[in-house]
């Protein structure tokens, strides 16, 4: 049968993830990966989840494994409200972050419409942009006169998606003024602004900086996930939206998936409330100090002059810049060959440029394999220098 | 803020779901509520479920609530495979069969494309179609003689949508001659067809018919669901399809939602290859045939001269026929008022006709609610006549 006369314009457009489908060809655990975004095994609490399992089910019944609410169950919406302030009406409960970014790209983009992004940016949402044919517009900065982006261009922008905490892949952090100066460019030409924020909590070193949500409520689409700060596995996270916009991302949700895993979200409610996700939160965040500050000196240690990297104050990654000369895409059989994984940076440019750069994670593997890994790496590097 | 000029085109075509909305409104533990499709709390393996939770986590450990492979954990894969007598490569699990019938929208059509359905058909598949934008065509029949469409409408079909075992809303299943007849068009037009088979295992009397799947794996996607057979909660669900059709899924999936919930898809799988699922099956199956019997002999004793309705051999439902004067959309306040619901027919039709009609699920209610319920129903229903 000829399939192909049969598929949408859509999936003309579908960008397969180098990150997903290096999963599918390599097992990953037999070499130094660096190339996930997978939180360290230790932060997960077993023992936690098998206990808040047996009590959900004593406390809740079959109602915690029938079908759910579309928006979430409320108790987890209640926990979520407590703790980040947010009214219940403003909180929809997704089926992971990236249900989030495909739902509000959903709810937002038409073919051809303009989303504008930082450049990198996480590949996740470049993939949901490019899969409804949206037009992919790079910021250089978050002004009118520092974007470099034309006027006629800002005012076809359906919304800006910003990483503002630790992005994926930079590491970087947006400052106060660069928060505010995006409100206003939103402000001046009436786009959303759609603010991921996975790692918000995983903050090692410096002052946290508001929210853009706390900014500008009333713009301003927040997502939020159980995936750093409880266990990807889940599936969980949220958006924080004015009730306008929620409401159609409630319509649209009831024909994605009806609702969330209900035994997950009372799960996920009871970690929260009962304080055990803050007691896991602060060991985690331990952890992860220590394997940032570890790779941060091991890179320095061993890598060859005319590279450089970021120092991200949280999160899971940092981004390094190679000198001109080095293909990172081209290089990466050669790494794979010698026993050590990342992700070549390009992928998260949306034009596909910054051939020499590269995304490394340092909150999945051990201390030791992390040494040894970036020793692999440096050689690696050394050699195409 | 003006959010109007922001939304996508699809948002204009966006129908909320008037079950779902039903329960966001009315708290229908307070009234006996025949409106949604409910599996029995009885059903729930609630013990099965806490050890399966100990029992994965003891196994698999942190795996158990890791980041997953997007096409599913393969424990579960495999346990579908042999259940199933399908190749691993042709299965993809899905968070739930809605987002198998969401996914299969989205690969196949483009605003203006023709979908067939049956008339009535599923709820929430009409929802993802109009969300697409897709022109929804009924079939009066699968012959091309019967089927009451054009040609050249038929030429430009992408797919056909049918739920082959004891339908929702209509309870009724199609034999195997149609079945036939239905392949037979896919093939001279190069459609595809989507069978949806939520309730095929729910067969309370008669002789089981083989799957369009098996009769045309190449032109097929099937969709299944945990949800009818273990816990709706769980949100999980599988497609067998062509590998090629799968692959385009498969990278779709990516940015819907990376993965499915991955501690789920471990219970799941230790559900279905321990033989827990069978057993428990077994049970339902009982329950609900009593059900079903006593549903329609009330209905037998309790309706007024006027009223006909289906005997399904299976499922969750079946389906009224009023006098031609009875609006049961007008009605359905007065039910309310009188403490019963149930789902307007017309909601189930492409084009919003046969409001006469009414969708009424025997699944949900105990026994005596049940008998209350419909002693009510035939009041409203009498006072109408």
């Amino acid at each position: 049968m000829n399939y192909e006369r049969l598929f949408s314009k859509d999936t003309g457009n579908f960008m397969r993830s180098p990150v997903r489908d290096i999963f599918k060809k390599v097992d990953l655990s037999a070499i130094c990966s660096f190339a996930g975004g997978y939180p360290d095994a230790a932060t997960f609490p077993l023992d936690d989840i098998k206990e808040l399992c047996a009590l959900v089910l004593d406390r809740y019944g079959a109602k915690a494994v029938q079908y759910g609410a579309t928006q979430g169950v409320t108790e987890l919406r209640e926990a979520i409200a407590e703790r980040y302030g947010v009214p219940l009406a403003n909180i929809q409960i997704t089926t992971s972050s990236q249900q989030g970014i495909d739902v509000c790209t959903r709810i937002l983009a038409d073919p051809g419409d303009v989303i504008l992004t930082t450049s990198p940016t996480y590949l996740g949402a470049l993939q949901s942009f490019k899969s409804y044919r949206a037009e992919i517009v790079p910021l250089a900065g978050f002004s009118e006169e520092s974007a470099g982006v034309p006027a006629e261009t800002l005012a076809r922008a359906k919304f800006c998606y910003v990483i503002p905490d630790f992005q994926n892949p930079g590491g970087t952090t947006m400052s106060l003024e660069e928060r505010r100066l995006l409100c206003a460019l939103s402000e001046k030409y009436g786009f959303v602004i759609v603010e991921d924020a996975p790692y918000r909590e995983l903050r090692y070193s410096g002052e946290p900086v508001p929210t853009i949500w706390s900014l500008a409520p009333d713009r301003t689409l927040h997502l939020g996930t159980f995936s750093k700060i409880f266990a990807p596995g889940f599936r969980l996270g949220w958006i924080f939206g004015p009730e306008e916009l929620l409401d159609k991302i409630y319509v649209c949700k009831q024909s994605l998936d009806l609702c969330p895993p209900v035994l997950d979200q009372y799960m996920a409610a009871e970690f929260m409330s009962s304080g055990r996700l803050d007691a896991n939160l602060r060991k985690s965040i331990e952890l992860y100090r220590g394997k940032r500050d570890l790779m941060l000196s091991l890179l320095e240690r061993y890598m060859p002059e005319g590279v450089s990297w970021t120092h991200p104050e949280g999160g899971l990654f940092l981004f390094l810049t190679l000198p001109p000369q080095v293909d990172t895409v081209a290089l990466y059989d050669r790494a794979l060959g010698a026993g050590v994984a990342y992700v070549a940076g390009s992928f998260f440019y949306p034009d596909g440029s910054h051939r020499n750069t590269m995304r490394l994670n340092f909150s999945f593997l051990d201390r030791s394999r992390m040494e040894e890994g970036i020793k692999l790496l440096a050689d690696v590097v050394a050699s195409a220098v």
